[in-house]
């Protein structure tokens, strides 16, 4: 199994890196990644004056997969998520959902014990979230903190142990990277930060020949969610809808009309982010009603 | 039992509607309801320029709830919700999260049956919503379509039955009133209708005397929801973030910054609709965070 150390990592996607490592088909990864702070804050006294924000959001990587080609998708098995023991949360005047209210910088460390993040006197079971997690984009660089069609700055709670993601390639051997990791978030992450914590990611790669992924995906146990980001709430879902009513088009040979009447029943449309340079949504579609195949088309 | 038959009902919420009945609180009550389109649509044949729009979104009620008084917050218990055995669900040109693209007025109905929804070939299990319930608005007369803080259209899938829904009381006796119920929708109800259909909904009422909620809130057996409606789907979640942050400050008495940070790892943001004249979300906080009394205190 190739470990990558969390030093070997990236501030931005972009076909430019080159690759840390090069790993196979079906070949076990390990990834070591550090905080989204970058390790800086050990301490509530830390003063956010002296975090470096050049130094944040780091994404271990990229990784060359061989076999994988610009036009084909990238399949990314989560297999496991350890957390270090100890996470960090803060907030900072001018960000998040409320970044418009009155209030101070602070920061807080969270405890990571016994399938708990203890946050001050409240429990909260983990879950895991992978935040960032993509591959070289199409064109330019993105930085790692923005979410786009490459995946990057995600902050889906669905990414996650167990998960499979799919993921658009646009230049061979996609050049993956991933951090970031949160010890719980839930849908809207609405004071920026989550708990973010060190830890290592188990990951698999697979791909599918031939086919491109429009936006990321998300596999789980009995649905699929397209993940869609823009810069306001509405464009995303506007996106989201359309990509979901195609999709449910193709895979019942339907006409718009129906299959955008459907959408109304079974198209469970959900938030991942508000904070993020790009705001982030999803539209869940249960496996009853699509197919991967529906779901990779292209438009 | 009283009963109150579909014919009685309103097309707007307004303080200057005479009540059609008076109950007590705690006493049963049967509210029959009109489907969406007034019960005008029987046939997929049907022509949609043979519909009465102002005939639309009716309510029914409105009730002069004893025993209620401007600033109390009105207890909806939702016991029961009854479906007629065929729906409608409808799409227009120019309406829902998809209305700017190309297509025909289509009409389909939809067969409810064996706890199954049926539309065309895809059968779905039924679960009931109340898209169209509120009370008198503290200012003018707002059309039965509009959701806000009275109520009104919220088309969220949580008010269904089992749940318990807090409303705010604007004038005594709250003139409260009911319905446009789907027989199954997922969160955006993407197309602007679900499967629209007749029946009952048999409810009680209660009170919280002397506390008006800010905003409707529903409970359910783990989490409180508050239900948020705005322009656009960013002002929206503004605005609930904002109701769960304080609330959680008044739960735990923390400082703004704690209970900022918290939100992000436990407050779900929600989407309940995209296509009504506001769009709604709701914020979930669990009732391990919450009780009903930081909900309802004012701002």
């Amino acid at each position: 199994m190739k470990v990558i150390p969390k030093e070997r990592g990236i501030y931005s996607f972009s076909r430019n890196h080159a690759p840390v490592e090069r790993v196979g088909l079906g070949e076990l990864v390990m990834l070591e990644t550090e905080d989204a702070v970058g390790g800086q804050v050990r301490s509530e006294d830390t003063p956010l004056e002296s975090i470096n924000w050049t130094r944040v959001n780091k994404a271990t990587g990229p990784i060359y997969v061989e076999g994988v080609e610009s036009g084909d998708t990238l399949i990314v098995d989560i297999l496991d998520i350890e957390l270090a023991p100890q996470g960090v949360i803060l907030v900072v005047p001018g960000a998040g959902a409320l970044g418009d209210m009155e209030y101070k910088p602070r920061v807080r460390m969270a405890r990571i014990e016994d399938g708990f993040v203890v946050f001050r006197d409240v429990r909260l079971p983990v879950r895991p979230v992978i935040g960032t997690i993509g591959v070289a984009p199409e064109d330019g660089s993105i930085p790692t903190a923005v979410p786009y069609r490459h995946g990057g700055n995600l902050d889906c709670m669905e990414v996650t142990r167990g998960a499979r993601l799919y993921l658009p390639v646009y230049v061979d051997g996609a050049l993956f990277a991933a951090g970031d990791l949160h010890a719980v978030q839930e849908d809207g992450e609405l004071c920026v930060a989550s708990v973010e914590v060190e830890g290592r990611i188990l990951l698999r790669f697979g791909v599918v020949k031939g086919r491109r992924a429009q936006w990321p995906i998300v596999e789980g146990p009995d649905h699929f969610s397209i993940l869609v980001s823009d810069e306001d709430l509405d464009r995303a879902v506007r996106i989201a809808a359309e990509e979901a009513v195609k999709a449910i088009m193709r895979a019942r040979n339907w006409g718009f009309e129906d299959a955008y009447m459907l959408s109304s029943l079974c198209v469970k449309i959900a938030v991942n982010q508000v904070v993020d340079p790009k705001k982030g949504v999803r539209a869940i579609i249960p496996k009853t009603i699509v197919s991967l195949k529906d779901l990779l088309s292209s438009a």
